[in-house]
């Protein structure tokens, strides 16, 4: 049993570096096949369908996501450092610290923007879930009171995805040797402007609105 | 000669609905022929190979991108007036004003970003030219004295393309009913902290760093 699960996890992680090639999309259970020199029925007993070959390797992009990005930050203290930690894991994500499924989620966002289905529907609810998780971490630091009270952790989540996006179409297609310095710059002016030094100035503004 | 340009122009008007369909690498002289219910050897007669046909549609997507978001732009007063021209251009065109081209740079970018040849450089240089394009017009308004002087104009294109490209995941691929608000808050913030009315800040930080 456990080397069939270890033989089950050998097929994802193949499938996974292809699709990294190809596409999702274009993952069949024909090119698997040819890929692994394997038969196609063979191939039947770790999946039924394309789809549920698909549906796998998202799971296992996700799963790796969760441990390379999610997983540390949580280990790091409530508040910015947590915040910091989060961002600079996914930073090293999207730059391809683990070549087979870095960038692969932006690619796949683009590839199922416009395909319904289940593999849409997991890729949506996993997306949802993670800008949820950051948004989660923000809320952190307003409770440790590093963050203004009035910081709106969906709207920092809104605009980490932006730097985050911004890097990885500077940094892969444009090849912008300025690409690393503009998101590092755009991210600390992220929380320049969320911390709560800057609440004074917020505070006087509400009471003349109040006046 | 002259139905012979319109002909030609209806064919890169369907190949463009194609590619929009299917993705431009899909897009072959043999596909293009059978939606159209022609020979592929009267295409050649418009397209000498795949990518000449690739070339031509991208050179046609930017060109509507050029008419629909900056010529608008350029027309308005300098300054924010004319930033803020371009920001809502290029909102209406990933919503998809123009849905047979609209998000297709994005798609595209994606696409390519890791298939070396003609059809990446010639995106590389559109997309390279757009962000130089948004930056020149911050330096207008820089010049007008609206925004600060140092603002870095090409720190505000990227953040600029940051927040159309979170748009674009929000709006196409959640679906979130707050990406429209997400997007317009985040830009206005990205705004108002370039104005120059923030100067009195900035100019105590610097003369304090100099004391």
């Amino acid at each position: 049993m456990k080397r069939d699960l270890h033989a089950h996890q050998r097929i994802v992680d193949r499938a996974l570096s292809i699709a990294h090639e190809i596409g999702l999309e274009g993952l069949t259970l024909g090119v698997l096949a040819s890929a692994l020199n394997r038969s196609k029925s063979g191939l039947f007993a770790h999946f039924r369908s394309k789809e549920e070959l698909q549906l796998e390797v998202l799971r296992e992009v996700t799963a790796r996501f969760t441990k390379t990005v999610i997983i540390p930050a949580l280990a790091a203290p409530r508040g910015e450092p947590r915040v910091r930690t989060l961002f600079d894991g996914y930073f090293d994500w999207i730059r391809g610290r683990d070549r087979r499924s870095g960038c692969m989620l932006m690619a796949l966002a683009q590839e199922f923007d416009d395909r319904p289905g289940p593999v849409r529907d997991l890729l949506v609810e996993k997306m949802a879930a993670w800008q949820e998780t950051i948004a989660r971490v923000v809320r952190t630091a307003i409770e440790e009171k590093q963050f203004r009270e009035n910081v709106d952790p969906q709207q920092f989540a809104y605009e980490m995805m932006g730097i985050a996006m911004a890097f990885h179409h500077s940094n892969k297609l444009l090849k912008d040797p300025q690409a690393k310095r503009l998101a590092r710059a755009s991210f600390e002016q992220l929380l320049a402007r969320s911390r709560s030094s800057q609440r004074g100035d917020i505070q006087r503004k509400s009471s003349r609105k109040a006046a």
